[in-house]
């Protein structure tokens, strides 16, 4: 069987967007638990495909992280279909008025929550996005195109085709849910030019990614990006509070976006918290400006870089400020537009915070591992929006949609 | 004086988008006034530089469009003047909440409405553009950072420095109006790809200027494309009703993007409204397919490229179709996700319609040219995007604003 080129691929999952968009949300629920069970089913098939994969990763020396990724299990398999049937279970998106009114001429003017049409996915080694992104995408009633990596493409290629059964046992056109098999940059970079098919494309990877996306992307797309968060501890903070969050943020998984990548001590309770740090938190290296160097002998000096940068491990960089205000300056400085937290019991102070930094999410007293779609009740999310269009933080199933302007009349014209 | 680099000046307009984001509403509002007044005062200098531009373009050999499009009068400037007091009467989009709840752990969120930050707006040779969207990006809390053309430099110079005395008098930093005074492509494309400085790009142009932010854009931006916008008359339509909506909407402002360029006729109804149209809009020129050829001698044979055209004139396309089904998909195959309207007294073929055409804005029985920000209740508008990513359609204050996640807690961490 030869691989269709992507422009007739693309004006496949176009068409198939337009009956997706117009079904019965009880169709495409149906459609959703049935993949699950053609998961389930085909068990044995999209393990041996991801053992495949496994062995070529094994023999190019990949690391063990990247292994551990692209790993399925039978019990990663049985996460997966039971997030199929979760996503069956959220609130339906569409139809809803978003807002209605009738204008002095007796028109009725409504905007309305719609589909998008065809979503775009582009996505590095975890094939388990393959099933969550489509599930997303579907329920909102969108066609998912996805493009994975090459490392993963026979764990993929065998995950869609169980997804594609679901769609065909519920009378859905299969094509709602398409892989690009030519995994090559040449075709990615056709993927993020296909305008007249993709409606958003949202990537799910590193820096290489994202630049990449800048660089070649004429589809409208909405970046998950890095994050490099900050917990600021304020002069009026509960020092257990803060050192509880402190280190919540920073070690429970360090991995994530919403991990803790820079602490931000007001100089008040700086000497304190480093001091606690340095034996609650000895497992965790501080990389510190000067003045946190001079307070305590578990910080590391930090270089200018070490401040813009996300760690994703067990390294922090620590600031020491004069002011609130001086924190507020520096965290928008240097935040990815993820998740800022303070910790104070200043009232005032938290307000300013929270109105005064610019970011996705913004926390009081709480940790920055909070910011994430199922912690935020949204069920699921496709990715976590670090820009200011269109979705912004975690995006779940209204994320996916879009909302149109529906106007009735009686043979209204314009004087 | 020496022109800022644009880089330089993006850092001065960034931290101005500050001071704004956290400025009272009050402020702002007293802003536009102070800049109402500035304009008023300022009519001898702002109509002098006006007349340089126009001088200028004489002489280059502009078309008389350009030069209405470019000139400046008094009444036009005392209604940009008027426009900018009465963006200071909207409803102020900032702090509402959209979204709230209590988690199952206690953890308070809500989903806020705060400033995008900076807003680029690229346009063209239009001079009020200059004063109508600083006005909307203020309002929402966003510093404007505007590149106009190179033709109407003086006179947006003029306009930018009675807006910025309107900001000082309020006791506002002026940088939160700017305006790139380098008008060369290779400034253009690097506004485009300042993406530590703008946190939204609206362009305002043609084809070439959409082109050049696909191929060139790294900020992330919304599209105001072109409206190639249909009417669909179908079978059960009161011709009356239609023949008044498609002479309004074809004629009574044919330059603009809401105008129709394409008429879809039932063929039940072909005939009586071909016969009807080629006595009342017979200034228009209809290009059509061979059916509408063969049923009048009013209609031309059109190219198929005619039927992807938006003439911005009095021309209009003719298709023939067997079918409300065949409508949507020609609809749907030929528009450029704008406005769509159907003309029918049948309820079911309406609300078929109304579901299934994909475009920011679809109407039932009513014209085209009712799809505006004006018409439809937002005060005034930034463009009508095309696109279904964060803003569709009209564009007027909420447009110009993002949606932050506020998280207040107790100590909260996660487990």
């Amino acid at each position: 069987m030869s691989t269709p080129d992507i422009a007739e691929l693309g004006d496949r999952v176009k068409a198939a967007s337009r009956v997706i968009a117009a079904s019965r949300d009880e169709t495409r629920c149906e459609a959703l638990r049935g993949a699950a069970s053609a998961l389930r089913d085909a068990e044995v098939a999209i393990l041996a495909a991801n053992q495949d994969d496994l062995d070529r990763a094994g023999r190019d020396g990949a690391s063990a992280t990247v292994l551990d990724r692209l790993t399925l299990t039978s019990s990663r398999l049985a996460a997966m279909a039971e997030g199929l049937e979760t996503v069956a279970t959220l609130h339906n998106p569409l139809g809803s008025i978003v807002e209605a009114r009738t204008l002095a001429n007796g028109l009725s003017v409504q905007r309305v929550r719609v589909p998008l049409g065809v979503v775009g996915i582009i996505y590095e080694n975890r094939p388990n996005v393959t099933s969550d992104a489509a599930a997303l995408c579907l329920r909102a009633g969108n066609a998912a195109f996805l493009r994975g990596s090459s490392g993963a493409l026979a764990s993929n290629k065998a995950i869609v085709t169980a997804l594609r059964a679901g769609l065909a046992a519920a009378g859905l056109p299969q094509d709602a849910i398409a892989l690009v098999e030519d995994t090559s940059h040449e075709t990615a970079v056709r993927f993020m030019q296909l305008n007249q098919v993709i409606d958003c494309l949202i990537p799910r990877g590193g820096p290489s990614l994202i630049a990449s996306m800048r660089a070649n992307a004429t589809v409208p797309y909405v970046l998950d990006g890095d994050g490099i968060c900050h917990v600021y501890v304020d002069a009026g903070a509960d020092l257990d509070m803060a050192e509880k969050i402190v280190i919540n943020a920073k070690v429970q998984r360090p991995g994530v976006c919403n991990a803790m990548e820079s602490l931000v001590l007001h100089e008040a309770v700086a000497s304190s918290m480093l001091e606690r740090l340095a034996k609650s938190m000895s497992q965790v290296s501080l990389l510190g400006d000067e003045r946190a160097v001079a307070l305590s002998s578990a910080v590391s000096p930090a270089s200018d870089a070490d401040f813009d940068r996300e760690f994703l491990d067990l390294i922090a960089s620590v600031k020491i400020v004069n002011s609130l205000d001086e924190a507020i300056t520096f965290i928008n400085d240097h935040n990815s537009g993820h998740s800022e937290a303070i910790v104070t019991a200043d009232q005032d102070a938290a307000e300013q915070f929270l109105t005064r930094i610019d970011a996705a999410a913004v926390l009081h007293n709480a940790s920055t591992r909070f910011v994430d779609g199922g912690e935020l009740g949204l069920g699921a999310e496709v990715g976590i929006s670090t820009q200011k269009l269109h979705a912004r933080g975690p995006m779940g199933l209204e994320a996916l949609t879009s909302v149109r302007w529906v106007i009735r009349g009686e043979g209204q014209v314009r004087l």
